[in-house]
């Protein structure tokens, strides 16, 4: 018999695979070119040719030197490659023994949040906020708390944030830019949140860690470079994955930094790459890590995404939605009108387009949309779109 | 602060690690020649070409293709040719959905474990065991119940297994070839603990799964082509690893099977998609999948293995140690002369020669060598063990 605690999950469903089935359904019946699924978060764009040249010079080494196992934290040139690549992007000082290569960015946030939570622990988000983390603390045993937003801007509700932490919190999770809003989170909310965290730490004596979550942070429409988090806060962590800049989710390549000037960094780091090789995941796959160091300077194809928000947008926009103006990621965060969540997604439904609710990510009365889709079919959405919002004055 | 069940692991040490940096310690000293280290499991044979050509061969396809997110199980394309495989192997009749992907046998195992286990269930391992188990039950809050083997034959002693389930018996790791003994599992041995199990499904009126370890069941030095172990028992789930196979160890790359004859089979692929999801490994890595689909006729290349098997083995013997035959995996399972292992490790050192305890893997008075290494460096050591044979008989 399946776990009680697995049990319940598997009641929860996930609306994801639930709008990917029913579009599949309504491909067969209206054509797939009229079906407007935008509930997954799949990279469009192909992975840079780079990607594919550098396995090709990779693999006419010594097959003992790809596929082996190594150095439980990941092969020392390839970590050298990025602790360098981060200090000239942002001028960090990191070195090799401060990046631990990972499965992806969920790999080196349950290999942190192993190595750092104990039960009953305190894990908070900020909402809405990426369903995955409520496994992610259900894994470790920890309590999963939840602070508001402001509405208008999606920055954190700073004084819900201060009032939620207690003596038990252990860690607090960020995601700038953030799936599913689209929001960024501006330096004045880093150095407020570090602030807060840094006066709560001093009042209960010991360390409260900030794990922030960035498979996006290059996916920026803005102009701007995100600042840095572990320069504004000792005790953050830093969990990222190449999927989506390279557009290679499927390869589950990522890596965990831990600075430093994270208190007991040394011990911590000997937690990771133990709690790495207790889940599991004992390393992270040997052929991508090489192949990622070869890929640090190529540039995700933000072009291709920005013409897609641009679209739509505007669009939205001029249909009188309210939207969360979407400066990263690939997602646009729409609000319910009259905001009636379960409604919205109705109509939408029977405009073909697929959408997750805002409380699939604990944020009622919104609804996701993933814009990672061809051109064409943002195009051919407008009049979708369209009908929807006369479908929503009725 | 680190969380206090990872500082404890944190503790115990690595002696395999630990082993792994005195042997680099000692070939400053005396030569990397001179030194023995057979402590790490690490498949020391080339991939075959077959590895290579077959990776050249998919990156021609769209990238989009190869690196992207798909079904959580995997591939389907890749899980039919693997239920292909096992079907003309070993006379199953899996299909497609019997497979489920998954981020090397230990991802297997632990996403099977996350799935069926609540909070204290008790889950057998058989002595002498692979440390990870303990690690993996940790994971998932069991209790782990260790059941004595047969000294002669290193099968598992049926009364003290028998004796051992309980109410809340949920699980049974079995791992045949073993490490750290190199033993294999006879048919009756199946067949025996499969009447046990049954037995005591019906009398408790619950499932206990049996769990299947499989990274060397093709290291078999005895020509004998293993029991399929689904086949014995309804409630069976086998962990697959081609680490050792195709000697690709650092790519992560495994499978798990749930036979329809499991109970409630179909819910229990739900569970493990969504654990798998859960713990963070998301999906097998995109690009080995394909290529293991490849490379499933490829055979592992035992007559290496097997000749070192056989010098050190015949070397042993004729030493007058006492040495568990070893008919699979790599290693051999040698009895500490007069029973005390901590001096057999020491004597073992002074002649460079590095081993792991048998208490490492819950079974004290032993010393594992794993044989993976060199001809040239098992022909060297050959020496070294008649010196080690002679300070043990002072």
């Amino acid at each position: 018999m399946i776990s009680k605690r697995i049990q319940e999950q598997l009641k929860k469903g996930s609306p994801i695979r639930e709008a990917f089935e029913e579009g599949q359904r309504l491909a067969k019946i209206y054509g797939a070119e009229n079906v407007f699924d935008f509930s997954i978060g799949n990279p469009y764009v192909e992975a840079p040719k780079k990607v594919k040249e550098s396995i090709q010079k990779i693999i006419e080494q010594n097959p003992r030197q790809i596929h082996s196992y190594m150095n439980d934290a990941g092969y020392e040139d390839v970590r050298e490659k990025i602790a360098e690549s981060l200090n000239r992007r942002f001028g960090t000082s990191f070195h090799m023994h401060n990046i631990i290569m990972s499965v992806g960015a969920a790999g080196a946030m349950n290999a942190a949040m192993y190595a750092l939570m104990d039960v009953d622990d305190e894990v908070m988000v900020m909402r809405p906020y990426y369903p995955g983390y409520t496994s992610f603390i259900l894994n470790w045993q920890g309590k999963k708390v939840e602070v508001d937003p402001d509405p208008q801007t999606f920055q954190p509700d700073f004084e819900d944030f201060e009032s939620k932490i207690t003596e038990r919190t252990k860690l607090v999770i960020v995601n700038s830019p953030n799936n599913p809003t689209g929001a960024i989170y501006t330096e004045d909310t880093i150095q407020r949140l570090a602030q807060i965290l840094e006066k709560k730490e001093q009042a209960y004596g010991h360390e409260i860690y900030l794990l922030s979550d960035e498979p996006y942070r290059e996916l920026v429409y803005t102009g701007e470079t995100l600042p840095y988090l572990t320069k504004y806060y000792n005790n953050t962590l830093v969990a990222y994955s190449f999927s989506k800049s390279l557009s290679v989710p499927g390869e589950r390549i990522g890596y965990l930094v831990i600075p430093d000037e994270a208190s007991e960094s040394q011990m911590l780091i000997k937690a990771v790459k133990m709690t790495t090789g207790m889940i599991g995941y004992v390393n992270a796959p040997s052929l991508f890590q090489k192949v990622v160091a070869e890929c640090l300077d190529e540039k995700a194809n933000l072009e291709f995404y920005q013409k897609n928000r641009d679209i739509l947008y505007k669009k939205l926009c001029n249909l009188g939605f309210e939207v969360v103006p979407p400066s990263g990621a690939f997602y646009i965060f729409i609000k319910a009108p009259g905001g009636d969540e379960k409604r919205f997604l109705e109509k939408a439904h029977e405009c073909n387009i697929l959408l997750v609710g805002g409380s699939f990510f604990g944020y009622v009365g919104y609804a996701r949309i993933s814009f990672c889709v061809s051109h064409e079919k943002i195009l051919r959405s407008l009049t979708a779109f369209e009908k929807l919002a006369e479908l929503m004055r009725e």
